[in-house]
């Protein structure tokens, strides 16, 4: 009998299960393929080693500018995969290494919830049965797959792809058609025409990097075109088959022919085939209900990351897991989804918290608006020739305080969390002004932009 | 007449005079060389500049472990050198623009304190005299030259320089000696090495870096001697002349000989000549002694940046100028010694702020150390093929605050200021691990410590 269950050993699974076994509390984790989940195996971790090496290269190709000269520089795609796996492998280890220390019990198989009791769940996995008197389910999710002409047989034949089978290319495709610019579509955009492929990116709504600040996603959308790649906005994707990927572009029917398309609009919640209907627990629109406590409909069942369907990151998901894990312990943590960071590690990086112009109006809040030149820093001139990066930050009109800043720039993902303590700590242009940034970095154009 | 006048346009200086005259009041600036003082024109700025080509240089001679290849990487000085000159430019021209905007007057030339009457003070400068009811000394630091055998000669001669020649070199030298292994020497080490000198640096001390962290600096050192550096700790220069610096060591006399000597010993105030004594203004050990509002013994009279002697760092001078302007208007802003980040900008960086444990056991804190490696970040190993970094954390045993963090590992820089918040705001152990950090960064390993 264990204390508490966890389904899926992803991001939230895995760290609520390591905080679980601290806390005394008997801990199983099933797991159906790989711990780290997707995540780590085929999502975020393997994406920054291959955009880490396209950086590098991209380096290579502008450091005239910064009086280092080179000679045929070129990128070894198949050695950066190989690289890919060794690190994925060293940090599954990893996480294997640390479950173990911590006490956790793991699973590998397919779990199914087959009942509940009074005294607690049991579930099944690799044909063994467990049973614990909690359930944290973390089955994290699946790209959407939408019923597109041709995309079943594209997938099974390998002209079309997901996250998963892109980041296992073991060659360069000379044509790449990237259906949705979000995150992941433009990641991986970024990289492979990094790399020498010729990329479409085919987008429905009207701008890229869905909810991201639009000034700066539309910033995005430039530089990236400076580099090559090429957008088709307000595009309906009607089919991908025969090495073509078709669509509708105001009323016209276009197509473009390339050698893989990367299916890449959105992801669903993995909710079935895991028993949630034999103990009751309640799903919208495909996704576990849960509240900021991350208490599913059913007492005794928590769910954490993806699978809520609510803000789909792995840090959301570590935050959710010990959320739940606290709250099963009777503590009062609670997820702030407001303050939440994200980053998109291309290059220029692009990092954001809080609300954005478009949500601050969305929600009536009345916010005043600074938006400054990154190049107030020396730091950034210094480093960034050419560069255009700007900072925006949106204050709450009444009480001061900082409730949204966005980033376009370099350093961007490592200075976003402070600005998330901002948020979240609900500090003052008064306080911030106050604090001493060292000198010369790009972080302190936040301070600066609060004078 | 003048509300203020400002002796020197350093960053402590041209901060205040913003702020102050953004405030109302009627600000005169009186700068002897150029904008933007020591730190923009021959310090922070440009050592910066030099640094990142060296950064990518680096990376050129590494890429292969990422997957890209070049062929000859090269660096050219000279292209460096003339960059730096441009960035200088542009950033010195965008002080005096905003000082301009400001409604700010700037005057060119030596300032002389001439007198101090019921109204207020005179100032001589450039044969003219000016009035202020209040003034504000930031005339900044010099570099020490002690006493040494030759030294005078051979800075004459050019084969000894202080840290402005040594960034307008337009040669790079074969042989390099660095007397002194804190920030300033290190740097120039770490750019001169990158580019091909041949280095040796001459500590006095057990130790390079200063205060910095004691496990973090003794690292430093050893990835410096991987890369070929050579450190003679312990060793107490006594001449420096006819390309010969000679040192004792243990009893023993030795020497190097080399084509150029850095003497990098530290900084000193620059209180001679400007007239203090005309006013009375009181000095210890050559610095303006200032309180936390930065009040010199005159009333009417403050002092910031690194002529008052404390921690000679171009952000501090910010602090202090805001500090001193924000006291002039009956303000209660005050200068927290403690949560002041600091950084240095080699490769890997090193960043710091707060107690480190050598200045903790000298206060008698009590406090817990906690010690990880940056390994806990997947961005970290994506990134640093063979890195070793490590993150200190000091907690105060009794409030569970964090009293200190140290890091030695990229992205350090621009992590810092969250770090420096942190202990700011006297965060706890419990409070920083509710906070959301995005996955994956390098920044994320401060969460993870606090488990």
């Amino acid at each position: 009998m264990y204390d508490l269950i966890i389904i899926g050993g992803g991001p939230a699974g895995y760290n609520a299960s390591e905080r679980a076994a601290h806390a005394g509390m008997k801990t199983l984790v099933i797991e159906e393929k790989a711990l780290g989940g997707v995540c780590l195996n085929e999502g975020c971790i393997p994406t920054k080693t291959l955009l880490y090496s396209a950086k590098i290269y991209d380096y290579a190709k502008h450091s005239a500018d910064y009086g280092v000269n080179f000679q045929g520089a070129s990128i070894d795609h198949a050695k950066v995969v190989e690289r890919k796996e060794k690190v994925i492998k060293m940090l599954v280890g990893g996480v294997g290494a640390k479950l173990k220390k911590a006490g956790v019990d793991v699973v590998y198989g397919k779990a199914m919830i087959k009942s509940k009791s009074k005294d607690g769940f049991t579930v099944e996995a690799d044909g063994k049965e467990y049973n614990s008197t909690k359930l944290l389910i973390c089955t994290g999710s699946d790209p959407a797959l939408p019923p597109i002409d041709g995309l079943k047989d594209s997938l099974a034949n390998g002209f079309a792809m997901t996250n998963r089978e892109t980041l296992a290319l073991k060659e360069i495709p000379q044509t790449l058609v990237v259906v949705g610019g979000g995150v992941i579509g433009l990641e991986m955009a970024s990289y492979f025409n990094s790399v020498g492929s010729k990329i479409y990116v085919l987008e429905m709504l009207d701008h890229i990097a869905g909810p991201t600040e639009r000034e700066i996603s539309d910033m995005l959308k430039k530089e990236y075109e400076k580099k090559g790649i090429n957008f088709i906005l307000g595009a309906k994707v009607t089919s991908i088959k025969d090495g073509k990927v078709s669509y509708e572009l105001d009323g016209k029917a276009l197509s473009i022919e390339a050698d893989k398309a990367l299916v890449s609009i959105g992801r669903r919640a993995r909710t079935q085939g895991i028993g949630l209907e034999n103990i009751g627990v309640i799903t919208e629109r495909g996704a576990i209900v849960t509240d900021d406590y991350c208490r599913t409909s059913v007492p005794g069942v928590w769910a954490a990351g993806d699978v809520n369907g609510k803000v789909m990151l792995a840090h959301t998901g570590y935050k959710e897991g010990e959320v739940a894990v606290a709250n099963m312990l009777g503590g009062k943590d609670r997820v702030n989804y407001s303050s939440i960071p994200s980053v998109i590690y291309t290059n220029p990086e692009v990092a954001s918290v809080g609300e954005t112009t478009e949500s601050a109006k969305a929600k009536g809040l009345d916010v005043e608006i600074k938006t400054v030149t990154l190049k107030l820093s020396g730091r950034y001139i210094a480093e960034n020739e050419g560069g255009n990066g700007i900072l925006k930050i949106l204050i709450d009109k009444k009480h001061r305080n900082v409730v949204g800043l966005h980033m376009i720039g370099n350093y961007a993902s490592e200075i976003i969390y402070g600005a998330a303590i901002m948020v979240e700590t609900q500090m003052r242009v008064t306080d911030i002004q106050k604090l001493v940034f060292p000198h010369p970095t790009v972080s302190e154009v936040i301070r600066e932009a609060m004078f």
